[in-house]
């Protein structure tokens, strides 16, 4: 599409050219990789290189990587009653944070009634004081908190909450999805039990994700089960050129990670810049630390969902939050959960830059939106008049 | 792998052109189809595309079409004890074939005593005399007979099964996932409830699956929740590539079938002619309808390992079975459940044809074996003598 504007990264970036290669080689081999022959073999090669290519990245063995079929999957692995704690007892509840992603929210394989929420502050940052509250008052738990947030880009204490988990007996899973390719992530330097990554949000194909667990950890029971695959943990054939092009991304993501976060966050500067020039202009998060790519913003009286539209209709792809939903416009339970009313939490819209954003894309948008946001709000204050 | 020749197409099948073609022009659309913007739009648009296909191929709705990772995680989608039986009734227990896939052997979210296998003749077709007398013993079963077997290539009597297991109040599942493209299939004439598939045994990408429902079947629990994606029976972005290249294999695998299956019955007598005029050779359910393209085969002695590796060193890639496992020669449980003795499971060899297997191919497959399977059977004697 000539002359679109992409500006929803955080949904799904575009295919980064070493990914395509490698799915394209990929796709010559015609092997399983379960198969003994030499077919089978070069297949398997494609899987273990990648797999060994995330746990560099991450800081993880390359055993102790399970790829899935996306973040959703591989959040629902995570989510694992029969977990043990690092003393060896079962976890026996689950704390999830109240910004989760609706697949953590989901609870995986927790019943409903062994399944809590932590609360988080109006800056969207997770409030340890509640969480030490709530591990104090039952049996360990696995814990569950994002690296950052999907939405409004909120880096939360992980390895503070890591911590606190552990001195109460329990395990902490860190959805790092979104966090992957923006901000350092080392499983090991957060202390973290689990963690959650995704291909598309860092330049690999849509459909692959991986669930990476530390060394030792014990007890986590398959969603997938009647195959040997990813040792006993996730049965089913291989997406062989997905894993590919993951391995691929995420080897291109992380020799490039911090000069694309300055771009990115100096692009990111200029664009809220010139949002909050317009009066009226909220910036989600503005106080606290934030991913450098991601910006939520919202003005009095806006409907995200006519936004959205009317960003489109100018050749502008944003976002009015999680895209990972049904394509039906509800009031983002991020900005439930920071105490924004509904009013607030249906008018916000997400911006979101990647690797291959320029100055002219974030120039267009505020171009846009100074003419949108104009004709958007004085419709509404003339329908609520 | 210049000459090569690959006969484990029941493992998985080269990418075919159509599929190629689709996938690539997939991966130049960066939307989420979750996204409601233009780059969203035509992301979905491939999905339903190919949604339209596969429904069309194998007689459902469209809405009834879900996709999913794998056959692995389609069958476990299927396995779900929260169906309902026709006049609406749960589903109490699951019956599986002795001979279904890993993934249906390991039951879904059956809990493991509510899971009971209905026997098959010695030539591994499905005795129906025991599933009457299953269905007669207990509650309304949710019963699961694969249209095909992936190592004998054994068709499975459905449509007879579907009729006893409605006159009990049970549904019918039908793994498909071999059958397709091989054999007609469509759920409406065999009266099955739900059936699945896989994009990599016809010429799609591996990582891609469905599950195909019939019209009113209730009660299904998604797998992965969290998410509205596939009308809120399957959480998680969509593979869309994926799902595009399985429609274009679709598509395509259904317009040259009649053809398709005649070129390879006819390489398949041959080979099997061939295979017989050696003293000692079984064929695997020789004396039942078998797919198109599959001979599972032994010869006194024979071990499977070591002839598998031996085909593999003289170019030929074949399988001693059943690929979709952890890569171990394990005894087959399709011949076990057979009646045949672990000697006799463990010296199984599979050659499975494909469209674009030629009569060369066969011929040097067939001198291959004749050098190989002398040395090896005298071998083996000098050992056990």
């Amino acid at each position: 599409m000539p002359n679109r504007v992409y500006l929803d990264w955080n949904a799904t970036t575009p295919l980064r050219a070493e990914a395509r290669a490698a799915m394209l080689a990929a796709w010559d081999l015609v092997g399983n990789p379960s198969s003994v022959h030499a077919e089978g073999r070069d297949a398997r090669r494609l899987v273990e290189e990648a797999r060994a290519a995330l746990a560099a990245a991450v800081g993880a063995l390359p055993r102790n990587v399970i790829f899935t079929s996306a973040g959703t999957e591989a959040n629902t692995l995570a989510l694992s009653p029969g977990l043990r704690g690092r003393s060896g007892g079962p976890v026996e509840r689950l704390l999830v944070s109240a910004v989760e992603h609706p697949s953590v929210v989901a609870g995986g394989r927790f019943p409903a009634d062994r399944i809590a929420q932590v609360q988080v502050t109006r800056s969207g940052v997770v409030d340890l004081d509640h969480l030490k509250a709530l591990l104090g008052a039952g049996a360990p738990a696995l814990v569950s908190i994002m690296a950052a947030n999907n939405e409004t880009g909120a880096l939360q204490p992980v390895a503070e909450a890591a911590k606190m988990v552990h001195e109460a007996g329990g395990l902490l899973h860190v959805d790092a999805i979104q966090a992957l390719g923006k901000s350092p992530l080392d499983i090991k330097a957060i202390d973290a039990d689990l963690a959650t990554f995704s291909a598309h949000k860092i330049g690999g194909p849509k459909g692959v994700g991986a669930l990476v667990v530390a060394e030792g950890v014990a007890g986590l029971e398959p969603v997938l089960r009647g195959g040997g695959q990813e040792l006993g943990r996730r049965a089913g054939t291989e997406n062989v050129a997905g894993i590919a092009g993951f391995g691929a991304a995420v080897k291109a993501v992380v020799q490039t990670l911090s000069e694309d976060a300055e771009r990115m966050a100096t692009l990111r500067d200029h664009l809220e810049k010139g949002l909050l020039a317009i009066a009226g202009t909220t910036i989600f998060s503005g106080d606290v630390q934030r991913l450098p790519n991601t910006v939520l913003f919202t003005a009095p009286g806006l409907k995200a969902e006519t936004a959205v539209i009317g960003f489109d209709l100018e050749g502008i792809a944003v976002s009015s939050g999680s895209a990972c939903s049904s394509g039906k416009v509800q009031p983002s339970h991020v900005l439930s959960a920071m105490g924004f009313g509904p009013d607030v939490a249906q008018g916000a819209v997400r911006l979101s830059l990647g690797w291959s954003t320029q100055v002219e894309d974030i120039n267009r948008a505020l171009e846009t939106w100074r003419k949108l946001g104009n004709t958007l709000l004085r419709e509404q204050a003339r329908n609520t008049a």
